[in-house]
């Protein structure tokens, strides 16, 4: 049907491409699949009882700021639980540092439409995560990468990049999406000096940082940036961390939070303002009353146990079933690992292969900003129950190994 | 503090203003002002105890689903109650017309995202919803307006604007926010046949329609359009037509659609997976098992009771305290009326004043696009209940008379 409305695009439309991810993962959805693709919590782990008497608590209590507008900076109480909760872990702010948002996907959104001009060149490790680079490519931005490797972002080759110019860093310091892979506590040092000396910000997007399963919690990039400019911790702003509740509580609220310098969040606010008046109070004060008294620490540790447990089944699953030409990382935390193939076979080549025997990834070059990576993997580890990914990771190496050997043909 | 971030704004963040009206409205909240400054439905009707039924229900039924992340399209069965709702108002449109929104600023957000380049001119009435401005400003967007009357937007000067050049037309035809004034059935028809004679397409925003307190139901423009080109009622797309549950459920669940062609739709959703991914998924079911089962429209005849009294007050309290200098809309539905001062006399001027008596308004200029309406006024009838809007346009009067008194000196 031809409208009105078929020439009248803006020219921005014509940068927005839907990723050939996400339809991908529309196959993957399929109740007999069983799916690595996504980035989906266990629902075994939705703490649904907490949720339902806490709804019924608040509707009670408190149902017309529940259920009226809100102010766009946020159900304070909210805030402050998230400024104590990033105090304890070295962040020292005030609830004026910080924003909710409708997911971290917003928080993304909005640092993009504040300051990103058309043709800006941000640096995103190699591979980044995706939905940042869909959020900033809308706004006109080009992409300089760094290389991660076991130890997460090359710092060695920052200050080459940084030199020909950079609005500003974006890295994901632990249990990285896509990879698994965190920046290590050395080259975290390393990051914040060469920022430093060339006057570049950094973005630092922390989703996972609570689901460690193994090792020792490393300091935020944040953190150690306010500890070296003032040798004691006070928030020095140069760092914007981004967090979510959509992995520790659940994605379905869309609840997420920016801290930033208050100038910087005044300006967020206002974007904020246009983009969609307010973050919605019902679920910012749901998810005050299910988070606040202990409950977030109590529950962070139960999905601790149940997201080890699979990553270590993905990885005995891995080692059993997989081709030696196959290597992965070996996360201490988070959803994600990240296999490898041998170079110039492509992942996307199999992908349909595995689909039809009901398994789902996604494959790796999608996260690369610039290109590359196609003989890449990433496999979720928090959706599927152990038995299912025993018995997935079995298909996708009998899937593998056909391919490989086919490929050698 | 000054930090890496503080040169480092996009250009277009220098076009993000706080509206003068937000900050204004702080003041307005205190819990001893009678407001009748915001745009906030009265508390009293909310539906509490069906929001907490429906809550247990969902998250007893449906949780995972609830919890967990969705896609970008929205909920299906919320998707074809909305169609199945229109087309009793004669909208002809299936699910995929229709794309819940987070909040209808959304939905005005997501369409300046895909349609404005910098510069583009649309048209607005003059005064318009000052969202929709806030919203299309930050693409850049230019405005032409049409001056509105006691019938709505003045179609006998659309002509000459559109000869101009327009990227689309923005209309409020329903009991418009700010005037309350709904646009005639003679001006819809020659709304579209000249929109229509200048291939102009047109978004309809109509958050008011339901709630209607007297007077004859008039068809939605997007209705009309369809029927002029097809002779029956089958959906021709020319019109984007937006709507809400803000103003018949509750506006903190932050829940609006769009009704636009399947490719619009498509191109809105590629925007909105890099604005925020998908709508609460917690907030759309829940919104289906509230509104399912003729609840919505049982609850919309409670609204209307509450809301006439309320206007019918209004208009009689202003009849009563209201010097003879000052005219207001006699709407017939909505949530606003609209008052004007004479030629000279600037609302902005006692709006403290009004504040010292424990009184609020909005001042109506920031309604005009490009300026005017300093002697008009914006006042809310549905947030106060009958006898403190009695009490709070006494106040008022007061104020008024007394600014006119010294304004005549």
């Amino acid at each position: 049907m031809t409208t009105l409305w078929d020439f009248r695009y803006a020219e921005r439309t014509r940068r927005m491409k839907g990723s050939a991810i996400r339809e991908l993962l529309s196959f993957a959805i399929r109740k007999d699949v069983i799916s690595f693709a996504g980035g989906m919590p266990a629902p075994e782990v939705f703490p649904y009882d907490k949720f339902r008497e806490s709804c019924d608590t608040v509707l009670r209590e408190n149902g017309a700021a529940c259920l009226q507008y809100g102010s766009t900076d946020g159900y304070l109480p909210l805030r402050e639980l998230i400024a104590r909760h990033s105090t304890r872990y070295g962040i020292q702010v005030e609830a004026n540092n910080i924003l909710p948002t409708s997911g971290s996907q917003q928080a993304l959104d909005l640092l993009g439409r504040i300051f990103i001009n058309h043709g800006d060149t941000i640096l995103v490790e190699s591979p980044s995560y995706l939905g940042a680079l869909q959020a900033w490519k809308a706004y006109g931005a080009q992409f300089t990468t760094v290389p991660v490797d076991e130890n997460g972002m090359r710092t060695d080759l920052l200050a080459e990049k940084l030199r020909a110019g950079v609005k500003f860093i974006y890295v994901l310091p632990n249990f990285q999406n896509p990879t698994g892979i965190t920046l290590s506590y050395e080259r975290r040092l390393k990051l914040i000096e060469v920022a430093d000396h060339f006057g570049v910000p950094i973005i630092e997007d922390d989703p996972y940082g609570q689901l460690r399963y193994e090792g020792e919690h490393l300091p935020a990039v944040e953190v150690l940036d306010s500890q070296a400019r003032s040798q004691v911790s006070n928030y020095s702003g140069n760092v914007i961390y981004l967090s979510t509740f959509s992995k520790t509580l659940a994605p379905g609220i869309r609840l997420a939070w920016a801290i930033a310098p208050e100038e910087v969040i005044q300006k967020m606010m206002l974007a904020k303002q246009s983009a969609d008046l307010h973050t919605s109070t019902f679920n910012q004060i749901t998810a005050y009353e299910v988070a606040k008294g202990g409950f977030l620490d109590e529950h962070v540790k139960l999905i601790r146990e149940v997201y080890r447990e699979r990553l270590d089944t993905m990885l005995d699953s891995l080692e059993e079933h997989m081709p030696e030409e196959v290597s992965w990382t070996r996360p201490e935390g988070g959803l994600f690992l990240w296999a490898t193939l041998p170079d110039g076979i492509r992942a996307k080549d199999f992908f349909h292969a595995a689909l039809e025997k009901n398994v789902a990834f996604v494959p790796g070059e999608s996260f690369y900003a610039n290109g590359g990576g196609e003989n890449t993997m990433r496999l979720n580890f928090s959706n599927a129950k152990p038995e299912l990914i025993n018995e997935g990771i079995g298909r996708l190496g009998l899937v593998i190994k056909d391919h490989l050997k086919k490929s050698e043909k």
